[in-house]
């Protein structure tokens, strides 16, 4: 039987993790202090902007250990962090981990979990420098902080679109939301048996390197991650930037399973790419004469698709949908709201 | 009727916590990017090294509405992460707060709680620069991940310790836990009537002005911030540093309080002394030669006491009390473990 923490205790587990991170993490950054002081402590590159974000995953809200293996929640706590400080053009430098945990967690699915980190982490060559362990009640957590860093004059906010520029979108967005519907339903109790939707929210891939690209292209006025899924991100870049914007129904990227998930449901494949869903593909908004540049940089890294979807506008004329037959309307999507569902 | 979150919704709490911020805070930190972007972005100041720490507070753990009011609960999350940035010999320079947040939870609760946290980061100058908010179970989180900065050549670890060294202690410690245990039994229930104890756990104070003054002396070889108590937190310092330690009984600081909760209790008040506890004062070492100059360097930013109470011996002695009859024992007392409570 495998061990709980209630008999591990906080200090063995501790110890447990720190003798993993040392055999198995290949950070190349490599702090001055690491874990076992007060903090942790390194000198930052002189010329570089410091980035820092914290994302938080709860069991039961964000995942179940019905439908995710330990190792899934890890990496899927790490992609959403790399996903941020990718969409401001910048690299990770280092991670701390806050983890609160049941008495009866086994410490096999803890050593997991950490496990899941660093195989997101070791390709980056990022290191954990730090954390903190809590008892928690009948959920777990696991909060991720993570600081990157990006040169001065590269960094990509999302309050620099302009009117006249174009929309463009990585990937296929959409497919975590229709893959969390499918396995909240059919899959229930079971992990085998997975289709590419279910694997978009189980094991998201992140899209730190192309926003780096971006970035280094310097053809970018603004750069979002769309964790809070197309429309409502796309409300974030209009909100922060003063501007509207109307994206063109027929040119979303809708993948083939997500066009068979809609045939299924009897759901409009278009919304289903709008609506709220934690996909980390990027939404970047450019001028028109460097969209092809931009897209070339992208391309010379990665091959995800990118796709223009559609322009900046007034402010006043909000954010649209224009439909094939030049009819524009706004859809009934909102971003992803944690407390009301 | 108070609104609550399911009421008002992720991104309603999110603009009254971003107004609330706008309004009251303080920070003369000033990131390139705030709030409101996939990253915060702030540019660190050449020479320094960065600090790194993060910590959590979990309801029905740490604290509890019965016993504490949220402005309190906000300013204990962040003391104890201003507590581990002093005790490196830093200066905190911004934070990012991580909440689960139960559906139920009161809009005016939250915002009383980050008016706990400004209520201990605006004397310091420091902002409040990022978060996440996510639903929790049956008990909300606080996790705080908050940056500090030190000059290069006066960061303070635990690892320093030599042979022959004095052992300080600010304060006095073990009035955390005393109070933690009134408060269970004698209080349950109500907010009134609090001693001395009480206050040492619900209104901890931090000791990062002092700390800051032991790094500036150059005095110290190691320090430590005694969030696991006293007992606990030198063997952190005696395992850094791979030496041992003896503690004069007799020189223990023992509050007036804390002495008379000994007698109620029929119990020995060195080991209350020396027991986990949550006391957010500063462990140090220094050579017996500079032990006068640290002191005089605490001494002249604060009023707090600072006791030498022992001496680094060799590992093969490991940790010791010794009584005034001259005979030594270990007494049984462990760091605060969060699992087998």
């Amino acid at each position: 039987m495998s061990v709980t923490l209630a008999q591990s205790g906080e200090f063995g587990l501790l110890e447990r993790i720190q003798r993993l991170l040392e055999e198995e993490s290949r950070g190349a950054f490599k702090p001055t202090v690491g874990i076992g002081d007060d903090t942790a402590a390194f000198a930052p590159r002189a010329g570089f902007e410091l980035l820092l974000t914290c994302d938080c995953m709860v069991e039961g809200r964000h995942f179940s250990f019905a439908h995710m293996t330990p190792m899934e929640i890890g990496r899927r706590a790490m992609v959403m962090n790399i996903s941020d400080i990718g969409a401001m053009g910048g690299a990770p430098l280092c991670a701390v981990v806050s983890l609160g945990l049941r008495a009866g967690t086994s410490v096999a699915d803890v050593e997991a979990i950490y496990r899941g980190f660093l195989a997101e982490l070791n390709p980056l060559g990022v290191g954990i420098v730090g954390g903190n362990l809590a008892g928690s009640g009948d959920g777990l957590f696991i909060n991720v902080t993570m600081l990157g860093e990006v040169e001065k004059d590269l960094l990509v906010k999302r309050s620099g679109a302009r009117l006249g520029d174009v929309i463009l979108v990585t990937g296929y967005p959409g497919q975590a939301a229709a893959g969390l519907q499918i396995m909240l339903t059919a899959y229930q109790g079971g992990k085998s048996g997975r289709d590419s939707l279910v694997r978009a929210y189980t094991r998201p891939g992140h899209r730190a390197r192309e926003g780096r690209a971006v970035a280094q292209s310097r053809c970018a006025t603004s750069m979002i991650d769309i964790s809070d899924g197309l429309w409502g991100d796309l409300g974030h870049i209009c909100r922060a930037s003063g501007t509207g914007a109307v994206l063109e129904q027929e040119r979303l990227p809708i993948s083939t399973a997500l066009r068979e998930a809609a045939v299924r449901w009897g759901s409009d494949p278009h919304e289903l790419v709008l609506r709220e869903s934690d996909d980390y593909e990027l939404l970047i908004t450019c001028a028109p004469e460097d969209a092809v540049r931009l897209c070339s940089a992208i391309n010379a890294c990665s091959r995800v698709p990118v796709n223009a979807i559609g322009n900046i506008t007034d402010p006043e004329k909000d954010i649209m949908l224009r439909l094939p037959d030049g009819s524009c309307y706004s859809p009934n999507t909102t971003g992803w709201n944690h407390f009301t569902r």
